[in-house]
């Protein structure tokens, strides 16, 4: 088996995440690089905001969803696709499958953030919605499977880590002498590419996981040093409402050396901070990073952080903080 | 005198701009263009977003402000430097100020954007309040300059001008083969400069203005094919108010093709449409050149459109749409 075609279910490494590299160059964006001098003298450190905000569908995942479609495609496999998301995945997904003619069909919780529901529709997918559990989402996902689709999930799926990956990659070329890669962890898709393509492409780097203390299961599971299953999920980091999955732990556990948890009060700050300093809006998902730096900031004292923003998909509505 | 000490009254030509962007290039950012197939194929264009919004201070302005301060240190003149501003050019000014070790002084009518008025205070900047007329701005300018300030006008300025043509030397190099050049017109300080870039740097270009109808003077100039100095002004884009400098009028009447205006409605629904589709919230004097494409599409119809996102300072407070 060529390296580009390893399975789903098996660990990739960074000549995978090269090959979804060229698979998806010329869908994806290469998204910007972003630091600002006076913020940095305030944290202490040199901090470069990587902006998947400013991805297509507003999120690090039409990387995974763009590498795992192409990948389909590659091998001949036809059919419409499904997943279950709170909103970017499901979005991604819809826009990658459109951009390669198939159907896409997103399973969502009831209480998914109204600006990713539309998101998803408005890139052709079709939304099922789901109580809001890990259980519900699952048995959605099933009875579509059972109908034909062909499931690719949000992150505990080889190809979609190979994906999320290729930020990394960019960044490694984008920043030189980084000495910190940070990430959000939620289902632990985009920390485990880029720690897998970190630690092949950046010497003597740091990999750094943020994860809200409302779904801080890996965090749990890392003291624990056993994946874990439930966790009492509140947060407002949509994004970040799921358990990590058993492929993503196992990369983590070998590759990631810390995750940081932040609080719900944290999170809203470091999302005004960003609003007031570089004029994005980005989710409380990708806020954590800037919260993990600001919560402990001995971590990354006089060091060169390269923070992945993951996404910008906020309801404009219902924003958490004032101006 | 060398090319890059032209007097500040006196027309730049390019290689005062290219002058301007080896004196700026460490303060400023190089910042990216975006683009949206999904939009384009909707356009009829292939549109790329120039992102200012993402430049430091949240505007195209910091890179005049930057070249004109960064040539006061040149020439040696040292001491204070005081301007007006409805709030983009005053926190622009504010933040070059501090960063060259001299202190900034801003009028701000007593109607700006809350938002900006906290930039320029936040950049360092002193802020004095008039009433919302040109000319009370002009006085409290002329005030501070009595007492020993250095003017650094918002856009009537050759130094300005310069800096802000910057963006096109970018542009030029981002986007290969762009048809047409489109900005906002306010002042008149970027078109000005983005046009004379536009001429010297990109074969067979046309440069195009957008201006909000309620704050057409340069169009209404342009068709009397003399400068009027008064306008009945009343538009949502807050920095288009000011009435088409002097110079900037002069090198607009050699230089631009044509200049487009756009309703209030037009200007919120480009904002909304920017937000939906690039998780970008721009003012409303950026979305004008949204505007523009929308209300006169065949103006642009399958060209090349490098549109200049001049700043993304907005009131999340007062947004004037509904997601």
């Amino acid at each position: 088996m060529p390296m580009d075609k390893k399975s789903a279910d098996q660990i990739p490494d960074i000549s995978d995440i090269i090959s979804a590299k060229h698979r998806i160059h010329k869908e994806i964006r290469t998204t910007p690089v972003l630091s600002d001098t006076q913020l940095n003298a305030e944290l202490g450190c040199e901090l470069w905001l990587k902006c998947e905000n400013l991805q297509h569908t507003g999120a690090f995942k039409f990387r995974g969803a763009s590498n795992a479609i192409a990948l389909l495609d590659e091998t001949g496999r036809q059919g419409d696709v499904a997943t279950h998301s709170s909103g970017n995945h499901g979005a991604a997904l819809a826009f990658a499958a459109s951009t390669h003619n198939r159907r896409a069909w997103v399973v969502m919780p009831e209480n998914s953030v109204k600006t990713k529901v539309e998101a998803v529709r408005r890139y052709g997918g079709e939304v099922i919605f789901c109580p809001p559990t890990q259980p519900a989402r699952e048995k959605g996902l099933a009875g579509l499977v059972a109908k034909g689709c062909i499931p690719v999930p949000p992150y505990d799926h080889g190809h979609i880590i190979c994906g999320q990956g290729t930020a990394v990659i960019e960044m490694s070329e984008q920043i030189p002498g980084i000495d910190i890669i940070l990430t959000p962890v939620g289902g632990g898709g985009l920390i485990s590419g880029s720690a897998i393509a970190a630690r092949a492409l950046i010497s003597n780097v740091n990999v750094i996981g943020a994860e809200p203390k409302g779904a801080a299961d890996t965090a749990l599971s890392l003291s624990l040093g056993k994946r874990i299953d439930k966790f009492p999920v509140d947060t407002i980091a949509d994004g970040l409402r799921a358990i990590v999955g058993v492929l993503n732990f196992e990369i983590i556990l070998d590759n990631v050396d810390k995750v940081i948890t932040v609080s719900e009060k944290g999170i809203v700050e470091a999302m005004a901070l960003i609003w007031q300093r570089f004029r994005m809006l980005i989710e409380p998902s990708s806020a954590t990073v800037i919260a993990a730096i600001l919560a402990s900031p001995g971590d990354f004292s006089g060091r060169r952080v390269g923070a992945i923003i993951s996404g910008g998909n906020v309801d404009l509505e219902n924003l958490p903080f004032k101006t």
